[in-house]
């Protein structure tokens, strides 16, 4: 097979993996061809991790990984409203969030190219995420947050030993912070770097292989940056093009309303994301403003056949409420994936596979407002 | 085979499980008899939860599961001061503690039984485990906790739907304050009811599962009530009188030195835990000045060819930075494991498994004091 190349989504200039890159020249983002996809006969002798998956990641064969264990994580059938729905319970992660799958990946990538000292941007799990697996790794990390990140997140990440910024502004603002910085250190993105993504693909292979190598009619994922959804459709693309599951889930994106870029260009049929007002959200986690992969994402929801969702704090707040009541605390950016279930399509209801990506003890200070009968959406302002 | 029945540890009074008692009438705790084991040629058949291993929780056929999917989680591999070590990811749970393998299987007992109505005490971590059960269930449920409870704690029982009583005082006043309230509410207790205990036991199961069906040389194991050492030690041996392992890895219980029970009795021969003066420490989890299945415990320690290790909080906050310094993210009454490594006889230190019970993100109220300099122990005082 010929090696695995960088290839800008925009201009469609290569670039070998040695190339010490974010993005393209052109400002582009870069996707990674030709992948390959796992022999699904050899999973039954591994162990229980995303590496398990390890040839669909396009990753060097010589590349040492930086694990710990994540991936793998349950589906839980509950019922809401009637209907019987399955919780992919993607918070049960050494971080406590998904991104563990994509940190873990591009970490194990990085250390391999050489790289001792990366830099990330992050409201917060992405940068919990990057800094415990470059504390794994041994490498140096800064991480640049917004001035609204949960304390919670923060001091996660400073005991991991990574150096937090606090950036005034918003989660924009964060993001350019950690461009200028990375003229020194290496950007280690998960809003731009394609191993992330491959990482992502993960928790799609796991839902086909929990199903019983089937896929469901309908996935529901929150949407910041998109990396998840554009990870998830990439995985079950694969599954389905290698002959291993015959039709794609219907992707449905969720967004919050105070900043939903994907979910206007979605439904104005456009390709990219325009500048958009953005305001606050409860569901920090899924307010990015300017999704660098949004062409990628936009093209995963159409292909498979999905739609986008937009949902309002309160929304999600009681969404929140009906996902604790039920037992499973999450935070709200994933209880968001409930909100958005209760206004999507009537067939897409029942069996929907709800994506649930933050553990809830990262959201105490929300909550505790929020219980306290306070606006926890205008505590945030 | 013989049903199962309550057995009283202390006067030997047997009890059908109709009865509706946490304890015996003579004040003694209560064990099961006889229980019986998993058919291990069923295993590969079953799903990855705790319920592979029903057969071995004694408990009624025709139960109906509360179950979100809880146990098997994995060990990772990790180096410390230059030796190799296993870290038992107890943490990577629904509600984020190991206590959601005994939640899942009381409160299925309990919901089996009738009982709508639960109490327990605790100070967050089986709160928070026996509230999600409840939650799931569709049981009323109250907490009593000690005032000094995290509020990432409380919140998170409060998001649950569980009534949360602070009770001014100790850890033990909370105990009190819950016996007082069963006679109106089902105690539902971790501290007491043996059917807490047996779902404990599957940690043990799924580390002679993930090791090959063997068993580990030494197992650290963090000592509050004693009740997952306990469940631990029963699992193993059941392992072995059965023949499905060899021996019995050697059980090292760990406490705080500011409350530490179970330790002086170990150390001092006895076969009960004298009142002992209790301070406050950051590993509040292990806080448990008397514990009431410490006889079961101490015997657990003695017949493993275990021992007893205490830690002050200077010790286990240093463990907490060398494990979130190496990726993983604990609450102090898992670090307490690394501190105890760190002085345990130097014969049982290679390959060492720690089991790390809670996520530090249960834990931010004291690891934020610590990164800022504070003194994490005595903002508790």
């Amino acid at each position: 097979m010929s090696p695995v190349l960088y290839r800008c989504a925009v201009c469609g200039r290569t670039y070998p993996l040695q190339e010490r890159i974010f993005r393209c020249g052109c400002g582009g983002f870069l996707e990674l061809q030709p992948v390959s996809l796992f022999d699904k006969s050899k999973l039954k002798l591994r162990g229980r991790s995303i590496w398990r998956y390890r040839e669909a990641f396009g990753l060097p064969d010589d590349l040492v990984q930086i694990s710990m264990e994540e991936g793998c994580t349950p589906i839980a059938e509950k019922r809401f409203d009637g209907f019987s729905l399955q919780l992919k319970m993607d918070f049960m992660q050494p971080s406590g969030s998904f991104k563990d799958r994509g940190a873990s990946v591009l970490v194990s990538f990085v250390s391999r190219m050489g790289i001792r000292d990366i830099c990330e941007d992050s409201s917060g799990n992405a940068g919990a995420a990057v800094s415990a697996y470059a504390a794994a790794a041994g490498l140096k990390c800064t991480v640049f947050v917004p001035s609204y990140t949960p304390e919670s997140k923060i001091t996660q990440i400073r005991m991991y030993g990574a150096e937090v910024v606090r950036v005034p502004g918003t989660r924009q603002d964060a993001n350019d912070a950690a461009i200028s910085k990375s003229t020194s250190s290496f950007y280690a993105s998960h809003l731009w770097h394609p191993f992330f993504v491959m990482g992502l693909q993960s928790a799609a292979f796991e839902i086909w292989e929990d199903l019983g190598e089937t896929l469901p009619a309908a996935v529901i994922v929150p949407v910041g940056s998109g990396g998840f959804l554009e990870g998830m459709y990439l995985g079950f693309d694969s599954l389905v093009r290698f002959g291993y599951a015959k039709k794609l889930p219907k992707i449905i994106g969720v967004q919050a309303s105070a900043c939903a870029p994907v979910h206007i260009a979605f439904v104005n049929s456009r390709n990219e994301c325009a500048d958009v007002h953005t305001g606050v959200t409860v569901a920090e986690g899924i307010a990015v403003p300017r999704p660098p992969r949004a062409r990628a994402v936009l093209t995963a929801l159409r292909k498979s056949g999905g739609y986008t969702v937009a949902v309002e704090d309160s929304e999600i707040l009681d969404a929140a409420r009906s996902l604790s009541g039920a037992g499973v605390y999450v935070e709200p950016t994933s209880a968001s994936t409930l909100a958005a279930w209760r206004k999507i399509r009537s067939e897409d209801r029942e069996n929907a596979l709800l994506v649930l990506t933050g553990s809830g003890l990262k959201a105490t200070d929300t909550y505790s407002t929020f219980l306290q009968g306070g606006d926890a959406h205008r505590s945030r302002v």
